[in-house]
């Protein structure tokens, strides 16, 4: 007998245990399924908070949990550490880089990469933010440009490693130009003998007339204030036309730069665009309303692979509330098919419950929006840190970083300014010229 | 004028900011002298607990600090990110990857790096712990290990998965060994479905007649015992004949493994045998008993860098208190020539004071030396963590060290069993044959 002609007790296997695919896997119940969860890395990454560790601010072991021990409780839960090559939809499997896996529902849930708008080789001199390996390589791509500066004698070179350009005017742009540029002003003001760090030149770029674009208004506008008071140079309505080593060309100018991150674009991950189904621009599948793939009841997309206007007409956005709301969805599905042992059991849609959306953009400096209230400064950054806080996977996890918070905040340092990575030799090191 | 004419006010260049350099540049006033820090990395390194970041316990950042931060508040003294690739004692100068750096006194305090007796070829295959890259690197390899004997079906390539071998059985042996071996019978040991992690063998290869040779007789009983009862398989009066991808062949046969760490030999910084000076086997300098170099007394060798004994007869061992209390002692006496103002005054001798010895093993598990004290066990690890904590730099990494290990304590859980550098390339996987 197959596995899929056994409704009563089907496997589940889930691509990726980002938000949407770890909500889901603690959701399903045990008794009702065998389930497999795959994931290229050994552990579950809190994205919200990754550019504290590019900025030095926590450490990596600090926003991140091993998959297996989060669900290591589960009862015929199963966790591969494997990359997914291939997924056969007709024949119900997926092909990964050791052996392969039969299903009968899948659930896809994959993430987002870094997109750079048919220019790869820009990531070369961009690095963008998506897993603990970019943040540990742009934490050190920056601040060796700061030693590098202060041995530099040439002064048009000192002020380009003084220089960093961030490109993307969404949360995470606003988020690492503003901590750029405390972290040059505050942090390392004091450290170097011959370079004067508050010199250091923060631009953010965006391509729109407003950054934090998914906002209302009001609050983009206050956020760029805000942007300012730290020190943060914002260029609105300026394209990228070239990244080059040492340099950026926009469509105001040339500027010359030895430190460029790419915060402007996510697409969905590659896989998507190989199952001979409709998707965006950004590789996003268009799904039916339950989230399943059209004509593929058997299998979920959720989470940044998914490109959906919900019965509300409301567009579901690429942040992780909505991925864990669809990793919940999926599972509650799941929960009534198998029990009731009825795979045509009509299925509800998705709805998604907008719980509101915060950016935060350096010490006591956020804005926020909770249904019709919209606040910023102190008390959206309050609000930032306790949401933050609350969602971080891991005791141990709240309490370093609760604790790791007080300290930058009392002491204006930061606990995570170390350089490793030295001897790693496949990123250049920042431009001299 | 030439700075060296000046000694009113001379220029000192230290050269790396180990225990021996940073102890020396916090210790010299800044009223009497210029200093330049010079150092390869950002950070100075707590090396005692560097096995904890190897073995999934501590985050990189817990035990390293910037040296800007650790020496901001100094007046006239300057930290280089450098690396030295030259130094001429005739010309007295230093010649770094940028630029060129004359001293009236230099200190060397390089430190060691790992020593593969004669077969440098091993290193691929058996990497030393000396850096945070080390550690992170060991990490890697032993938790990716894990993870694809997960999924290998080959029982036998499976016990090679689970194998690890640690070569050398002096502290930083003895630590690794009994630290993974607990990882794996405790920590990994409900996270797995296919493979059961307390059937995991950890090996610890001894050349001589027992392990921690530098402590009585007595207490290397009782470490071996500890070990013994946290499942490490100790081999003492074994030889490695040779390290080949996946397999280790010793005196007494061949062991198929895939994680070898190498924890046998330290050897002194290369440099120390450009210099036209007298060596030992491991390159560490003869200095005079001042700690100058014999003709140079504008030259003090500190650390790992020097072989000595003492006055009092006592060789001096390569450790922290060792390096700490040469750079006290190369600062007091520049002091006090610099304030005579005469650098013909007769010097005093250096004399290591034994503070004592200790080494942990496990949970409740170590071994200690104080004076004619000696006692092991729980008493001697609560000694271990308390000196430890104290001597670690900065209360952030007190306060988080101190957390992590209350953490672990309590939960039998480790907070950075976090795998990162999987995409840099420079290291092989795990081997599967």
């Amino acid at each position: 007998m197959k596995a899929s002609d056994s409704p009563a007790f089907p496997h589940v296997v889930v691509l990726g245990a980002g938000f949407g695919g770890l909500t889901f896997a603690q959701r399903l119940p045990s008794s009702l399924a065998r389930v497999t969860v795959v994931d290229r890395q050994n552990h579950h990454l809190f994205q919200p908070l990754l550019y504290q560790v590019a900025t030095a601010g926590l450490a990596a072991p600090d926003i991140a949990q091993p998959i297996r021990s989060i669900l290591r409780r589960k009862p015929n839960l199963n966790v591969l550490m494997a990359e997914v090559q291939a997924i056969d939809l007709a024949a119900r499997k997926v092909i990964l880089d050791r052996g392969e896996l039969g299903y009968d529902y899948l659930i896809l849930s994959l993430g987002g990469r870094t997109g750079y708008f048919g220019h790869p080789d820009w990531e070369r001199h961009a690095p963008g933010l998506k897993s603990l390996d970019d943040a540990l390589r742009i934490r050190r791509t920056v601040l060796l440009a700061f030693e590098r500066a202060e041995t530099e004698t040439d002064p048009a070179r000192r002020i380009q490693l003084m220089t960093i350009v961030v490109v993307g005017g969404g949360p995470t742009g606003v988020e690492l130009a503003g901590t750029f540029a405390e972290l040059a002003h505050t942090v390392l003001r004091r450290d170097f003998e011959h370079i004067d760090p508050t010199r250091a030149h923060v631009i953010l770029i965006e391509a729109g007339s407003r950054v934090l674009a998914a906002f209302p208004p009001e609050l983009s506008a206050s956020a760029q204030r805000q942007l300012a008071r730290l020190g943060v140079d914002v260029r609105t309505g300026t394209l990228v036309k070239d990244i080059r080593d040492g340099e950026v060309e926009l469509s105001t100018g040339t500027v010359r730069v030895a430190n460029v991150i790419w915060a402007a674009g996510v697409e969905a991950h590659p896989l998507t665009r190989t199952l001979g189904l409709e998707t965006d621009r950004a590789g996003r599948l268009k799904v039916a309303p339950d989230l399943s793939l059209p004509g593929h009841p058997e299998v979920f997309a959720l989470g940044d692979l998914v490109s959906l206007v919900d019965r509300k007409g409301v567009t579901v956005p690429g942040i992780a509330p909505a991925a864990m709301q669809m990793g919940a969805h999926a599972a509650n599905l799941l929960v009534r098919e198998i029990r009731a042992g009825d795979r045509n059991r009509p299925r509800a849609a998705f709805t998604y419950w907008d719980k509101g959306n915060m950016a935060t953009i350096g010490r006591s400096a956020a804005v926020a929006q909770i249904g019709r209230l919209q606040f910023s400064g102190w008390p959206a950054w309050a609000a930032w840190l306790s949401v933050h806080l609350i969602f971080l996977v891991g005791f141990r996890n709240k309490l370093s970083v609760f604790l790791q918070w007080l300290y930058s905040y009392l002491t204006y340092k930061r606990g995570a300014r170390i350089i490793t990575g030295l001897d790693e030799r496949d990123w250049p090191v920042p431009p001299r010229a």
